[in-house]
């Protein structure tokens, strides 16, 4: 381990990235995040990230330390320290270092912002070769997904829950609709060949790649719908996949005991895949 | 500052009790947490919390890395380090260091365990003695509420909505009913005299001064009901009152916009907080 962590201006060996352990991020998970691509060393939909970090922190009333261009620079700066070629950056922003209190701190105590990064082959992975299978899991997350925070125990259980069953990930659903994978947008292809990813609301994320997924599939006269699906028509997809921000599109092969199509990837996914990597990596800044 | 913390088996000044910002407190809210009254140096109720915290890592199969014997004597001395006489310990266990990873790490993996005491006369205090007013919000946290997770960024998102309507806290309610206070067990007392308390389900913690007072009402002959009740039947209460750890029993005078009785703390409150504070005192470890 090696790693140089970014933690509130400071370039740190990662063993020396420390937090108090009064800071609200872990204490009240009163923290955001993002996870942004790298590929060939450059950022992937960077805009995108960054706008819906601000967003979020909006959401919260948490203020960034750093304007756009510095934290442009210091996503492009722990890109270069660490020599990642493909990967990810993870940030995490929290309200900061205060007294234990339900009541926020007062404004102007300093936030807390960390970035770090995990090296991964974003282009090959056997997931995206194979396909993926999923476990359908009820929803039991907080009613704000739409706000990125870092109250992911219910996903990290859904992760363990789906293995335990002998999946590899989980879909997660509420009120008899899908909502989401455990980190990923969830998508099907109708047996009539419409592409269906459920409509934005607070109850799941505002997908970074999902938006680019859906304009990508617009683009080559897919058939968009935006509206939530049940576990039964996931069931019986002609395909499914999940798109994320290191996944792009993979292809899920299996809902619960389902086999999806032929039970290998789809013509769609592997379509959008295809076409997300080469627009994306193209436009990688 | 100067306090003592405790953090896995180091006793250190504050400034320096930091964490790994890879410790999965800090990036999933993968934590659980227990707060211990404490009157005149010694632990209030210590065997309930004890045994709420082994229930909590049982749900979220988090190892305790100490032994019963071992976590008494750190709670004892940590209000011995920090001469606490009046006040709290606030205990957290994380699943330890990782590399950010929705899959636990594997079994073994050391978790975090952190205590630290805040004072706080918990005998004599405003909110005692005049009644607090609460502001009805709607519950959006996740659906295992009786699993005292560290995932607190909603009930105090909550409690400053609450302070921003000009009320001191929240309470909230889910499907038409009263689940709980931001941080407290919400109860009421009908026109007739029967205390009602929720009764305990995923939707709420179960609160361990919750089951002491319910106790106490019952052995002072008061008719209890444990069963759900309505935002409007807490607005047509004759009486409200929140119980938690440090606060014991407090009034709620007000309702939104609703005068509870008279406006002014109510005779079940008082009698049980006087109860309260008599045998749990006595009874203090």
């Amino acid at each position: 381990m090696s790693r140089i962590v970014y933690l509130n201006g400071e370039w740190l060996p990662e063993a020396e990235a420390k937090v108090s352990v009064f800071d609200r991020g872990f204490l009240m998970a009163d923290a955001i995040y993002e996870v942004t691509c790298v590929l060939d060393g450059k950022l992937v939909e960077y805009a995108g990230h960054a706008a819906r970090l601000q967003r979020s922190a909006r959401e919260l009333k948490l203020a960034l330390p750093l304007d756009d261009d510095e934290l442009l620079s210091v996503h492009r700066e722990i890109v270069a320290r660490n020599s990642v070629d493909q990967g990810m950056i993870y940030l995490q922003l929290t309200r900061g270092v205060a007294e234990r209190d339900f009541v926020f701190p007062p404004e102007g105590t300093p936030t807390t912002l960390v970035l770090f990064t995990q090296t991964k082959n974003v282009l090959v992975n056997r997931a995206a070769e194979t396909g993926i299978s999923v476990a359908l899991l009820p929803d039991l997350r907080w009613a704000r997904r739409d706000i990125k925070t870092v109250q992911l125990l219910y996903p990290s259980m859904a992760k363990m829950e789906a293995k335990a069953r002998g999946a590899d990930d989980a879909w997660l659903y509420e009120d008899g609709m899908v909502t989401e994978g455990s980190a990923a947008t969830a998508h099907i292809v109708t047996s009539d060949g419409r592409l269906v990813t459920r409509d934005l609301s607070r109850a799941l994320l505002a997908g970074v790649t999902r938006a680019s997924i859906l304009e990508l599939a617009k683009a080559h006269g897919m058939i968009v719908e935006e509206r939530a699906f049940s576990p039964q028509e996931a069931l019986q997809a002609r395909e499914a996949f999940i798109t994320s921000a290191t996944n792009f599109v993979v292809s899920v092969v299996k809902v619960d005991d389902a086999t999806i199509g032929d039970g290998t990837p789809g013509e769609f996914a592997r379509v959008l895949r295809n076409h997300y990597v080469e627009t994306r990596r193209a436009a990688a800044i």
